[in-house]
């Protein structure tokens, strides 16, 4: 409360009256706003990435094992998509939920139209996408992920927003890849493509033209042009996978995590400790590169310098960072134990690791890499900025 | 004032003292707001892009013809360079200006560093680029442009942010590039390139890795690898400028203006009525595309698929949209007299224009190029949104 008119009501002697109303939230920015997953608990912490502080929790999400975020166009307000099928709308200024629905039983993430307007979730169970009113989360439509003669449905990955408000996704049991338009969200128009032998994630290339699935039934990628996606799926990077050896994989990489660097797609390599360079011209591989560990996620920093990589179990105390130009990896480092996930500054300056096992969320300087500030958060994992908001494909 | 409150006082009497505070700011986010200068009134308009919506304006930033603007990381405050050498910071939520210095007596533009820490001017008079705190515009660093053997002063044009809190720009008058890193702000440290004859405005690409001069006093530009200083200026494009022909050239090309998409340069011909596309791997032209008029902006889509060209008088009521798939102009548009700018949302959907002689910026959809939306600003230029902040190069 404004500090005159608390002295005006104590002058007053009535000041007992609102000393019990919260106080107004803060008037502030919303750029440089971030979200911190506390999965255990089932809270988020709402960060400040300009002071590096967090300003507070918000609590009561349920299940956050494996939850992802999006941003409104505003900035102010994050979609948290719970593993239980949760969906919630969180206001980050004044730090309260404002929207939750129980949308499914089982989800795995989703994403915002470019306008901003719709939120859609994709989800295991029962099979399929659902998009809600990005202001209130009320329905507006459900395409459900039904195949095949018994009319069974496919579980849904890899959920991707594309330009003029349509939506990429992979259905895993039907082996197809699906492109649903909702810029008229009360009739989505959706049109498919045979993708392989279960396809188990995807991303879109952050122009938003490529379309990229990896598939747990056979090597390789399908790669949908979505620029010209008459000429359907191709099938790229035959030898991406476990191919014969069929090694141990501890843990399926993150397709979200791939980077894109200089025309230059970087991607972890499956069961391998190696992040393999592919030129997104040819869709060839140019380049292994040997790591520490198998790749979970590989990121570029926005500049493209940089690719940082964490690994699976028992490296995952372990990071790297690879210099795109020489492609070799120039540090490595170890901010913590279960090193989990990554985000950069949107301008690439510095970089949060959430250490799970540690407790602990820790800001590097990406050219010195000291530790700039950290903190503790309960077993942190995704940490997810309001600067999203404005680039395509997350 | 918070209602309940108001209420206390109405009944404590006390609420005199009150009634006179300004009302106090919405809150919201920022992530969505924008500027737009009305060049011949000195003001600018702060505007709402989810709802198309002016939300007010702010008088008394002197000569803006010219201006431009770059934003604090949180999306709440702007640093508008007047023509004028004035650098004024405005709160745009309170929709006030919170500092103003007059910091030269000829600017033509300035950047804000990746930490988004310190704000930088490019100085015609007196020649060089001047640092200052982005909380309080209090000074931090002069860097004259100082030349030869009389010690000149050149202008300075072309002032681009780099990663590293670097910042790249070209001296007119000594025909060089320099580099100076401000990371330590009180202690600048500065590079300095042969660039070529008369250097007349440059741009990073995207990423912050190539540093681009287009060249007055000779044809072609001059081209430093960033990344690879140590290997100096190249002059690339050796045919692109006006050549023996000397055609008249209304307006130069604003470099800014070119855009990258799917790894490619798409850039103004100079004094013909053309767009040239230029394969940033080789730095060879491999298309030209024949437009309306003398190109002036040239702005790719955020996804790439699209080309948007304005141009110089007497064409200047014209837009024309290239596909850059097949790298030929889809639609022509004339949104109004005197075309001066156009920006797009940070995720292409949706596209502003100002038209100066009609007093009109107009939203388009980018998709089926309907107008959502238009209103009146007296004579707008240039248009700015916030999410700016998040990007190298602007």
């Amino acid at each position: 409360m404004d500090l005159r008119i608390r002295a005006l009501l104590l002058a007053a002697g009535v000041v007992a009256g609102c000393a019990s109303q919260p106080p107004a939230p803060e008037l502030r920015g919303t750029g440089d706003l971030g979200v911190v997953i506390a999965r255990a608990s089932g809270k988020i912490a709402v960060v400040d990435t300009s002071h590096r502080t967090v300003l507070g929790e918000v609590s009561g999400l349920g299940d956050l094992s494996h939850a992802s975020v999006v941003f409104a166009r505003d900035g102010r307000f994050a979609f948290v998509f719970g593993r239980d099928g949760a969906l919630t709308r969180v206001d980050l200024l004044a730090r309260r939920i404002t929207h939750r629905v129980q949308q499914a039983g089982n989800s795995i993430g989703g994403a915002i139209s470019q306008d901003g307007r719709i939120v859609v979730a994709q989800n295991y169970e029962p099979g399929g996408i659902r998009a809600f009113d990005a202001d209130t989360l009320a329905p507006l439509a459900e395409v459900p992920s039904t195949y095949g003669a018994e009319g069974k449905r496919s579980k849904v990955v890899g959920l991707a927003d594309l330009p003029g408000n349509r939506f990429a996704y992979a259905l895993f049991d039907a082996g197809e890849i699906w492109v649903t338009d909702l810029s008229d969200p009360k009739t989505p128009r959706t049109e498919k493509y045979a993708a392989g032998l279960q396809p188990y994630d995807g991303l879109v290339t952050p122009d938003g033209r490529y379309y990229l699935a990896g598939l747990f039934g056979e090597d390789g990628l399908a790669l949908l042009d979505l620029w010209q996606p008459e000429k359907g799926v191709r099938k790229v990077l035959r030898d991406w996978g476990r191919g014969d050896e069929k090694l141990p994989v501890y843990k399926m990489p993150h397709l979200r995590g791939w980077a894109m660097a200089d025309g230059y797609l970087w991607l972890p390599a499956i069961g391998r400790h190696q992040v393999w360079v592919v030129d997104t011209r040819s869709w060839q591989q140019v380049a292994q590169i040997p790591v520490a560990g198998q790749p979970v996620f590989v990121m570029a920093r926005p500049d493209g310098r940089q690719i940082w990589v964490n690994f699976a179990f028992p490296d995952n105390g372990k990071v790297q960072v690879i210099d795109s130009l020489s492609r070799s990896v120039v540090k490595s480092l170890e901010p913590g134990r279960a090193v989990l996930h990554l985000e950069f500054l949107p301008r690439g300056g510095e970089v949060w690791l959430s250490a799970r096992d540690d407790n602990r969320v820790s800001v590097i300087n990406t050219e010195r890499f000291d530790t700039l500030a950290s903190f503790s958060i309960d077993a942190p994992s995704g940490i997810f900025f309001t600067t999203r908001a404005a680039r395509i494909g997350f």
